[in-house]
């Protein structure tokens, strides 16, 4: 981020590490002193302590101390070997086919933009819409919002999205720091991190912590499938998609208006590549065999981790992907291990009974307050609470249970609020440029400064609570009775 | 390989791909054929299914059709998506704690190689014990024998072997098709490829598929430990280590046998080296940690791939190893997965009755046999079989439960019986180059000839199975009871 180098990098370095040394000491003492309080009445010892190294684990994320994946790690070993959970229970995450689904679907999106059929769709996009510097803003949605269904990682699909923001910017003469244009630069680049909010919102399985979250609401009777999520997304998510880009035009207001020449670098690019090649044949086909199969998965009785696992297959065996590409996947693996023990023990303290004990003491606070009001509080509340966290994920393992069941004790209809809290881990990324690693791209791209990020990032998110709060609340409680 | 490189690239190639075409025809009408044949009485459709689905896999990977990764993959996808086995059974390797131990110790295992330390311990052995071309075999089996625990990976611990061998070779002034020291370098390399299949037996944790045989062996009542396999493999193991490098010291006839400059060109390296640097005391230190808790592990109750995920903790939180070199460990995600596929489906091969079957018939046929004579018939087959493998593992997950389950029904005592085929499942790898991918560093370094490979390999894998089943039999039945 090159809006950080004027600092002296020496100094830094260790005001860094006294700052990381810190924050570990902070997380050590918070383990050991949660650990030694005693457990509050009518709360089992075990689950108090699973508590204690969850919360030290969230915690050391949060401030620095240790990175996700350490994080994780460690609060394993200390449940396991302290015998707060047992074994098998500790590693049934990995498991765990929801989250199976997320890691072969990453493995599947890296044939995507290996094999060029992204960047192909996005100057076709651009090509189609990009006329107007609104065009162009709203040719970055749509190309998102089209590829999304397919990419369970955010984060790769920014990976996508990107190089074809990033190409689009320089087709229409824009360079970080080139006066003249800047606000140009700053308004496609926010519109990638802002179109993600949304498009990940519109699809089940369009961001990994859908699923997820869908598992977690399947405890509280809530089933949701791939064609029920779309439906209760589709409203509230369409309007934010439409007016997003207008609001940001506004908001950012870019030198430029007129782009007339993007449409035809984005022919040229598209003649340049030629006509469709094997391996993106192959791999939309793959996509398109995927999708469909997906959709039918609940009336056939399939199973969507055995889907993902078959379109893994069939890309491995058609050798558009070979093993040197998942030889590259390491951070994948990295991502299956936190995520399998955060979820295992998020579960875990749920199964401990330590979710409803929170939730009935936190439903007691806002006992006054009527389901509406209740609902729209602690919607805000979660959406501001991301301020906290560097990953949406987390923060969805760590609260969003907690929340759900505050919002059932306070008599809030579980399908409309599950649905707008699930909406909110989607669109709260925005408001940090670390508050979603599907940011760090656009972030990093020299076209934001660190004030901008923080402001359009505060706008934007809340932008989308209102469209969800005003035309998501009455749309969810019309579908989802 | 450099002996392959006469043939023209080109029709090799085509001829390649032309193989793989047939080699797929060839399981695809395999997995057909087994799933339209008649379910052989006594035998339930879900059974013979998953067998078709297992046999075709395994087939695919012996006859070259799909690596091992797409094969399980595919398998996978077929046993869930046709109902043979249900979704959360086909997931549940993935949960299991003896593969995640694998997996964890895999990256743990990095950073050995990442801080230096293997190779210096390597340089240490030599400077002690290099002063002739014997004493550099014996060197060889030492070092691998001594860092073996700690490398749960044969072939993980083979990429620290390898440079070792090599630089000891080069220090003895040995070169690829050198003249004069041909066979000096063929004896060193040959030695890598002998103390691998011994090493890999003498230790619990120094082979993947050790405690996953110690898995599928608990099925038949035995509990496998650190400790009791440590009993088990000490004297047939040490007895193959003491005679194997004379062995083939005589077989191979290097040109020189005095190499009195090795011990000074190690200590000079030694030298370079400098003292421990903190990253190599902090692996050292985690990894007698983590040797001394996996032995006490029994006594205290504690689980072993908990103690494995607290070395990896304690590695990340120390940054000896780092978020950018678990990036780096797709591979290792490869396996996991089709580890845990493999391991699942033969589990539930057998949980559908199928090895219990399949093990009535075999020991029908093999009735009249005296125990002894049945065991000793059975382990050489086992062996000879390998010649049809590329992976130790996957022959283990294909014929170790069939075979032990025959054993069992033909009088042969479980302990000893299950131990020497969990032996053999280490020795035969030495049997072809691709035997085990630990081999082939060894065998692609340019000193051993295709001819000397299949040669050596052959008269190694003969060796080591005379001496098991000659000081292991009585050994293991004396302790095992």
């Amino acid at each position: 981020m090159s809006q950080a180098v004027e600092a002296d990098p020496v100094t830094t370095a260790a005001s860094r590490d006294r700052k990381t040394l810190i924050a570990r000491a902070v997380t050590l003492l918070l383990a050991l002193g949660l650990w030694f309080c005693p457990a509050p009445a009518g709360l089992q010892v075990d689950a108090w302590h699973l508590f204690a190294l969850f919360a030290a684990a969230i915690a050391a994320v949060v401030i620095g101390a240790f990175p996700i994946l350490t994080s994780s790690v460690l609060a394993l070993a200390a449940a396991v070997l302290t015998g707060t959970i047992a074994a098998e229970d500790a590693y049934s995450g990995f498991g765990n086919g929801t989250i199976l689904l997320i890691v072969v679907a990453f493995l599947v999106a890296r044939a995507v933009v290996k094999c060029g059929l992204g960047e192909r769709l996005g100057q076709l996009a651009v090509s189609l819409f990009g006329r107007s510097t609104l065009g162009l803003g709203y040719s970055v949605f749509l190309v998102d919002a089209v590829i999304a269904p397919a990419f369970p990682s955010n984060t790769a699909r920014s990976g996508v999205l990107f190089p074809l923001v990033l190409s689009v910017a320089e087709a229409a003469g824009v360079r970080p720091g080139s006066e003249g244009r800047q606000r140009l630069g700053s308004f496609l680049m926010f519109c990638g991190i802002a179109s993600l909010t949304v498009s990940s919102g519109l699809w089940f399985t369009a961001m990994a912590a859908n699923p997820l979250g869908a598992e977690i609401a399947k405890g509280y009777g809530l089933e949701i499938s791939f064609g029920s999520w779309l439906v209760a997304s589709s409203v509230p998510t369409l309007a934010a998609m439409a007016l997003l880009p207008y609001f940001l035009y506004k908001v950012v207001g870019p030198e430029v208006t007129a782009t007339p020449e993007a449409p035809r670098a984005a022919r040229a690019a598209l003649q340049a590549m030629g006509p469709l090649r094997t391996a993106e044949k192959i791999v939309a086909a793959t996509f398109v065999g995927m999708v469909v199969l997906w959709g039918a998965a609940a009336h056939l009785g399939l199973d969507s981790t055995a889907i993902a696992f078959l379109g893994l297959g069939a890309l491995l065996a058609s050798g558009v992907l070979t093993l040197g590409d998942i030889a590259k996947e390491g951070d994948v693996l990295a991502t299956f291990i936190w995520f399998a023990v955060l979820f295992a023990m998020s579960g875990q303290l749920n199964k401990l009974g330590f979710m409803g004990y929170l939730g009935e003491r936190l439903a007691g606070r806002l006992g006054g307050l009527s389901p509406l009001v209740a609902g729209i509080a602690l919607v805000v509340a979660y959406v501001l609470l991301h301020y906290l966290f560097v990953s949406q994920t987390a923060h969805l393992l760590a609260l969003f249970g907690v929340f759900l069941d505050v919002g059932v004790k306070l008599g809030v209809p579980v399908a409309p609020f599950a649905f707008l809290l699930l909406f909110a881990t989607n669109f709260f990324s925005a408001n940090t440029p670390q508050g979603s690693s599907a940011n760090l791209l656009f972030a990093g791209s020299g076209f934001l400064s660190q004030g901008d990020l923080y402001r359009l990032g505060a706008l934007t998110t809340a932008f989308n609570l209102a469209i969800y709060l005003l035309v998501g609340t009455p749309w969810l409680v019309l579908v989802s009775r």
